[in-house]
């Protein structure tokens, strides 16, 4: 297997639709800036964003120079690489919905392959609404811009559909204009370090895979909390909520790198087979049960960190009586031999006290207790946690003796940290857009796992579409309704708050 | 089970044969200062040294006070406490071969048992030559100076005995005189906090056991590693050497440990028994196959730290063809289910590189390997070291994903710590001293413990007496013999070094 710098970088034109969003501004520029500075862009290289203002190239490479001063990784560009940056960036004035665009754009594209000589790999990024990607993907075919003899490749964001059957259906017509290795499904967590480094942690250690089952483990906890609400999203969240939003992509597929067999390669087709498995086995939750597996929340107005905030039906386009859930907490079990009765929860929410994405794995109790209890008041079972974001860090957290005269035992802890080599570390999207435009799909999603993803919720879906939730029913900086803690007390577990700070480390 | 400190700290009067000597200077007397600065001490305290040389109490408080001053953890003592400390200090001039010291002892003993109104537990520390045990001990018994009826208890200090036979006899004298409980054979590496913590470590938590064994540990390494010589203890050390001095005792002390069952409970008996257990199940090497399992050296003349050192043979009180050894080397298997065909490498020296203890855990490596070997280039198995000093910690290597866009592996590292809280740390004499006086052997070393100890190594000494190693055979400042690594090296493994400095922890 050829290693990502030996593979030759091929002269590339990179199209991003909806070129003038946040989401190029903050992060797609600054990942393909970051990119060229680390040497890993080709140099027949172009850049066209595209959007609907009227702007020119020098207008649209100072709002993206103003982006990148504010988000990228490495800071404020050096004058001299940014002069043979933006060399490759072009802006175009395009309507999504009118072919005489999708002309110009061609005429864009093979006059710069004629003037290098030879056809480049096209790398179509849709930051677009998802009612838009089918007019795209249609006139991207008809118009010859996607060829599948040659290396071009589509990037869909997130959300895919909004549930199973429109999943699938997006899915088909994908299929029907591409290949499915053309098709990237982009789900940025993926890209993360923490994330990717879950499969080196599980599969170049013989240490933890002996211990990675029922045998060993009580519960799983995934956490992605926010303490941001919804901001200006108002109109595409309402439509959306937790499950959709959250759950389907990211926490569904953060599980799945943790609850996978060991894949035989680490080849593509090899890692996505193992994750669609884990998703086939998760237990369907029976409709008329989902209420025992399952808690939604909509936050109230609160203080987060000495401000205070609006509720979510006071924020921008949403609805005065919107039941849509800005909280959700899910019970999972996954029926196979490793996994059966291990309960899987998962929880994310905005307006959370604290931003952070984290696993936790609870390991069970020893099976028998050596020591005497009256020394082992404080005895906490392992566990292992793996920090995501904001801090990057595995702890292991396990029992010593306490020094001193007598045999207490003590929790203490042993910590791997990221965090000091973060401003090296790439940015999810780097990683993620490298990768497309070498055609590796292994860390985006394959048309079964959405659908998979889809349907492991769909029972949830339909129960929580019947409404009947007394929204709101959490405060603005909390960690939720309290219906979450008693999800998962009733089987005698809790949430784990990681402990910020350990001075026994420091 | 009662805890330490629920325990009733009785009247106590602790008498040390030898109290003028260095061990009562450096840590006894030290040793008592901070467990009765940390209140471990009962109200009714008196502590006798016992020397040959005239001297007054005060001569002998003021020799102490400048031991404990330069030799304490708690440094120069305050006065105030120092002042309610020294009135429990006295000095007693005394011949062990007189009976009349032993008279005179009792007298003392029985007046001020006498002025508290009731009889005290007596704990004699025996800080005296071997050859001086027995004459000790059957005064003891004849003046009545310890009383099985009572809670008096003995103290000696390794070595005991010289081989197998001797060590069996002096047991069976000790056990003539005194119940097996009364008599606490001290091995000071037990009282360590890292040493015990291997088990809290290994029976407080569920993450390692299932991994402590043939399974997944590859091979056990127990370094102890002195960069001093033999200093003034030339008499002592020629006829001791190596394997007496070190291995007989904590080297295979620290193996027990590793190596034991897990006890049904933290017990003295139940412990001791776990251990013995190890001992008797170590495959005791027949003569003829000696050279092949264990390696000796003795030191050359060289540099240690800029500066220039002695052989052994120069020291003083040594022999110009001494064939003492100063380093050993050993190979052992245990003939159980645990740990059949398991290497464990024991290894000690004097004049090393570098002072350190340390346990190394190797685990195999990965069964199978996912990731691709153009990926893993320095992919190195699990290891787990547990470092008992100079430093103070435990570190599990590990792989890790690169930082970086590609799938590379790394080795890193997590440690846990106890540097930091080292200054709080009792020392290893402290531990011991106050179990002694309350009774508890279980970090002690029972008489059948220490009759298997000298079993395992009984064909060694016997094929060394032999002679015939090319003395010296390695320069101070080194790691020991050649053959030392070939020993190893066979069996595909190396001595392993601990990386002093990991930055990506800092």
């Amino acid at each position: 297997m050829k290693t990502k710098t030996e593979k030759k970088t091929e002269p590339t034109i990179i199209i991003v639709f909806g070129g003038t969003g946040d989401l190029s501004k903050r992060k797609l520029i600054p990942a393909f800036y970051n990119l060229f500075l680390d040497g890993w862009m080709p140099d027949k290289l172009a850049i066209y964003g595209l959007g609907r203002s009227e702007m020119d190239n020098e207008s649209f490479q100072i709002k993206l120079f103003d982006g990148l001063s504010e988000f990228s990784r490495s800071g404020v560009p050096e004058p001299e690489s940014w002069e043979k940056f933006k060399k490759n960036l072009n802006y175009l004035p395009s309507n999504i919905n009118d072919q005489k665009s999708y002309k110009e754009l061609l005429n864009e594209i093979e006059e710069l392959e004629e003037e290098w000589g030879q056809r480049a790999n096209r790398l179509y990024y849709l930051s677009v609404a998802p009612k838009f990607i089918e007019t795209v993907c249609r006139n991207l075919k008809s118009f010859k811009l996607v060829d599948d003899q040659n290396k071009d490749r589509i990037i869909i964001e997130k959300p895919f559909g909004y549930d199973k059957d429109s999943a699938i259906s997006l899915n088909k017509m994908l299929q029907e204009l591409f290949d499915e290795d053309q098709i990237f499904r982009i789900d940025h967590y993926l890209g993360k370090e923490t994330v990717q480094n879950i499969l080196a942690f599980r599969f170049a250690n013989t240490l933890f895979e002996p211990l990675w089952n029922r045998n060993y483990i009580d519960y799983i906890q995934i956490t992605v909390a926010e303490d941001v609400g919804i901001g200006d999203r108002g109109g595409y969240y309402e439509g959306a909520g937790a499950l959709r939003d959250m759950i389907q992509n990211h926490l569904l597929q953060i599980l799945c790198m943790i609850a996978m067999e060991p894949p035989v390669t680490f080849e593509a087709e090899e890692i996505r087979n193992r994750k669609v498995d884990v998703l086939k086995a998760i237990r369907r939750i029976p409709i008329e049960e989902v209420h025992n597996y399952a808690v939604r929340g909509q936050y109230a107005s609160g203080w987060i960190k000495g401000k205070e905030v609006l509720g979510y039906r006071d924020e921008n386009d949403t609805n005065r009586h919107s039941q849509t859930e800005t909280f959700a907490a899910i019970k999972f079990y996954i029926d196979n031999w490793r996994w059966q009765d291990v309960p899987v929860y998962l929880r994310t929410g905005k307006r959370m006290q604290e931003k952070t994405s984290s696993i936790n794995i609870q390991f069970r109790p020893v099976p028998h207790m050596t020591f005497p209890t009256s020394h082992s008041d404080n005895l906490t079972p392992n566990r292992l946690t793996i920090n995501i974001q904001p801090h990057m860090d595995i702890k292991l957290r396990f029992m010593t003796k306490k020094t001193g005269l007598e045999m207490n035992l003590n929790s203490s802890e042993m910590i791997f940290n990221y965090d000091s080599c973060s401003t090296q570390s790439p940015e999810a999207y780097e990683t993620l857009l490298l990768d497309a435009m070498l055609g590796d799909t292994t860390l985006f999603m394959r048309s079964d796992q959405v659908e998979e993803a889809w349907d492991v919720l769909s029972t949830i879906q339909q129960a929580w579409e019947k409404g009947g939730e007394d929204f709101p029913n959490y405060v603005a900086g909390s960690w939720g309704p309290e219906k979450a803690e008693a999800l998962i007390a009733r089987q005698g577990h809790f949430w784990t708050m990681d402990i910020k700070k350990n001075d026994k480390q420091k």
